[in-house]
């Protein structure tokens, strides 16, 4: 005979925490009990965390960055290249960028790539935004910075073509062996763009 | 050079996340991101589950189990076992007993196990408790439901000692191969374990 071994409230949390990446039923249960013993240190301080985000959090009307004020910080930051746009796919990959910290540039954040075995169609995505970037003829370079899956390059090569007749110049990310990766655990396409793609001296 | 690629709440709300059990900083940052897109259907009803939870949640005073009423349910129901105390370290290993619905009798949290090696003595577990009960007369069988840990075989082996002389019934869960288990894939001291725990037809 199954019982339900909690009440229904925690149960309710569980579910939420099971909804989170990352987490399945076993670890949300684990994530339920240590807040619930860590009420003040953790419990409270991420209920508040998640309502002041609930609150402020907006989305950039410009370049899709999320942010408490809109336009985003980015955005609005004049020491950044105005003429260098840099187009991800999702915020995460905005801050994966800006932690690496190379370019100090502009942002535009298409909240997602095409896939139409999944139905996502340009019209799905931020593109008109980026279009009307690009009328304001400030833009002079765009860094296409998709994920090296078939979705993003389906995504990359769709942009190239579109953009190609808007006067900028059009660059993508390198492909090639990562820093620290050892050639013997690479699989074979990235050893092929490799080669194909070696550097001369 | 290194920047900070989102805002302070946004920080803030991650940074709560990764003190999660399961969640590191990569994960909490995609959870984070996950609870900012599904606003409506997450975020706020994860809020929700929490601040119900800071409120309403009690320890049980008698068996140190969580619930929203004190004395719990569990020590509430009258259709359990009145006679028979399962003893486990922790509310999860409870609802682990409770899932597997094998026994519909009564518990009692000690809320960690004993180990030297952390400055854990008997002091810091709910021992006075399980004694206090104990005394009422009652209970007449105690099952041992530690983990087959080295602290939790300690402490099963203090709490033999200790309650010996109460007349109660004591036992411990069996060890051995687990359901669906190799024996290619098992430890030595599980095997050695189920060879001399072994039963006779």
């Amino acid at each position: 005979m199954q019982r339900m071994p909690h009440n229904p409230q925690i149960d309710q949390l569980i579910k939420m925490l099971a909804r989170l990446p990352g987490l399945g039923p076993r670890s949300a249960r684990r994530a339920a009990l240590h807040l619930i013993k860590k009420k003040e240190t953790l419990l409270q301080p991420l209920t508040l965390a998640l309502s002041n985000t609930a609150e402020n959090i907006k989305i950039c009307s410009n370049c899709y960055n999320i942010d408490t004020s809109n336009p985003c910080f980015i955005c609005c930051d004049p020491q950044r290249d105005q003429a260098t746009l840099i187009v991800v796919e999702d915020v995460s990959d905005l801050w994966a960028l800006e932690r690496a910290g190379v370019l100090y540039a502009k942002y535009h954040v298409l909240g997602g790539c095409l896939a139409p075995l999944d139905g996502l169609g340009p019209d799905d995505l931020n593109i008109g935004g980026l279009l009307a970037r690009l009328k304001e003829r400030q833009i002079k370079e765009i860094i296409l910075a998709m994920n090296a899956t078939v979705e993003g390059q389906t995504t990359e090569h769709y942009l190239t073509k579109t953009l190609g007749e808007m006067g900028v110049k059009i660059s993508r990310l390198a492909h090639g062996v990562p820093i620290g990766g050892e050639l013997d655990y690479l699989d074979d396409g990235t050893l092929a763009q490799a080669l194909r793609a070696r550097t001369f001296f």
